[in-house]
């Protein structure tokens, strides 16, 4: 019953999305390191979302809403609350549509985020760093400007639009036997599930989690969604709870969550910088970090890996801090 | 005279040397950004060498020698002095041919590329951080050893090897105005006036070079060599002196030769980690610290710049030191 009132996107929206976004996106490109294939006995291909526009996969969604919308709805412009990305992303594709775009961020979100929403024409209002602050703030944001609302994940289009990731991601590739990406909201994992239980079904999707936000994890578990209030973790992106949409696909196309502590995290995020010369985010390395950790559920197959974004603050990187 | 007595490397043994070098080194990409072609008002084309095997361009002029050697001159190995790179890129041709490798490397090289130099299973002997010391300690573990000397730049073997980078460059492009490369020993700039003065004469080849060790910009205002003893800098592959055979390429090809503070070249670095999601050394910066700092004589161009290298020390940032 419930799914029939979920406004669920199908494969036919995410196809759509492709096409709406493609003047305002990069195909970003799939990356491969013979250093980390011998340390993972594994074949691993990295889709690097650090690249994209606005440094992150988010742009593909906020694209999808914002360049969705009629004149009409667009005149208000869009608002949103956000731990980052998807701020960024928002007003990067506001921008290009001319439109405004208000986002709440807590007050503790990188200041090379906040730096980047408003280089980027976003208007930012403080919240405190947690779901129930950020949910009330934004309301009265959204209240005064009339705004369209475009949820960081748990919006059809948005979810339609992270979906064109992987479908760009198969395409890449000569085949993958697993796709992991990062989990929070569960937008991407939503994405990847929903173009991939379509055109790939024979493709696990697994998620990966930091033990210290292991919300999406234990709601896995337990059959319902869990949500915690302000988790804390180094992945800043994989903060917030799953809702209504984003649970539909995750406990209907998800095959395993894995979680990787906070050390196993930074380890893996140092290593990828090192050996891959690229520049992403904490959030970005929890894949790798429950590969190397559940090596021979991986080994020899292939595996690909969803580099999600790049905005790190480069003067607080998590293993110079407090050095 | 001089020039007969040298033995200066031919065009054509730059494209034998991509023959030799093929299977053992990367195509590396070339990136853009739309932010910094903005910031330059320039059209920059980014050659990244830091994506290269072993983390570095050197790798082509190293990967030349070692696979150009004889059976038997191949017997006793290789050996050479370097501040970094061409110690890790020999030790790895060296790998691949499974021949020894033996590294003269000043004590106070990063951590990260000694550990590197020693994972590829080169044998380090240190020295202290000048071109004295270095060459005095050099010379007792080439009698010990008779290992076939490769320079890391003084060597027509390497600079055949390097000039198959602006090879690349010109096939991935569609055409550039000039080519921007940073300058210590001369190596790769000399593989790149030795490739484009055949190839695309019409390409000016300028070198970037720390103020804090601009022995190469003296030297061709000058006229002759004028080398240092120990120079300091942030960019610290930059800090060895010309020799005969850079200098024929220097003096007689590259059209000028531009500096930049410390602090130029850190903000460039920064502002291209953060920009393009790339790691690269500080070496690899000088370019777009000199660009930026002489906008009116790149804008309106297209500018390839070389990323030479990407083994930077990650606990050892520039910005954070201290910190």
């Amino acid at each position: 019953m419930k799914d029939i009132e979920l406004n669920i996107p199908t494969y036919d929206d995410m196809l759509a999305a492709h096409v709406r976004i493609a003047p305002h996106i990069h195909r970003t490109p799939v990356l491969t390191s013979s250093f980390l294939n011998e340390l993972s006995g594994a074949q691993l291909y990295f889709k690097c979302e650090n690249f994209q526009k606005a440094g992150a996969f988010k742009v593909r969604g906020a694209s999808n809403a914002v360049f969705g919308l009629s004149e009409a709805e667009a005149a208000s412009g869009v608002c949103t609350h956000s731990s980052g990305n998807h701020a960024l992303s928002l007003s990067y594709a506001a921008g290009r549509r001319g439109i405004p775009c208000n986002v709440v961020m807590p007050r503790t979100a990188p200041q090379a985020k906040k730096d980047a929403v408003r280089g980027y024409g976003g208007i930012i209002t403080e919240c405190e760093p947690s779901t129930s602050s950020r949910e009330a703030v934004f309301a009265e944001v959204q209240a005064a400007t009339g705004g369209d609302f475009v949820h960081p994940y748990n919006d059809p289009r948005v979810i339609a639009g992270q979906g064109t990731c992987s479908r760009e991601f198969m395409e890449q590739t000569d085949g993958l036997d697993m796709v992991v990406a990062p989990i929070g909201g569960g937008g991407m994992i939503s994405g990847t599930c929903l173009t991939l239980s379509t055109l790939a079904p024979e493709v696990q999707v697994i998620a990966a989690e930091p033990e210290q936000a292991d919300d999406a994890y234990r709601s896995f578990k337990a059959g319902h969604i869990i949500a915690d209030d302000a988790p804390e973790t180094v992945a800043d992106g994989l903060k917030v709870p799953l809702k209504d949409l984003t649970w539909h696909f995750v406990s209907n196309h998800v095959s395993d969550i894995l979680t990787a502590s906070e050390d196993e995290i930074v380890e893996a995020m140092k290593l990828i910088w090192k050996r891959m010369k690229i520049v992403m985010e904490p959030s970005s390395a929890v894949p790798l970090a429950t590969i190397l950790k559940n090596r021979d559920r991986f080994a020899g197959k292939r595996v690909g890996l969803i580099i999600t974004g790049g905005n790190v603050d480069l003067d607080r990187l998590p293993w110079t801090k407090g050095a």
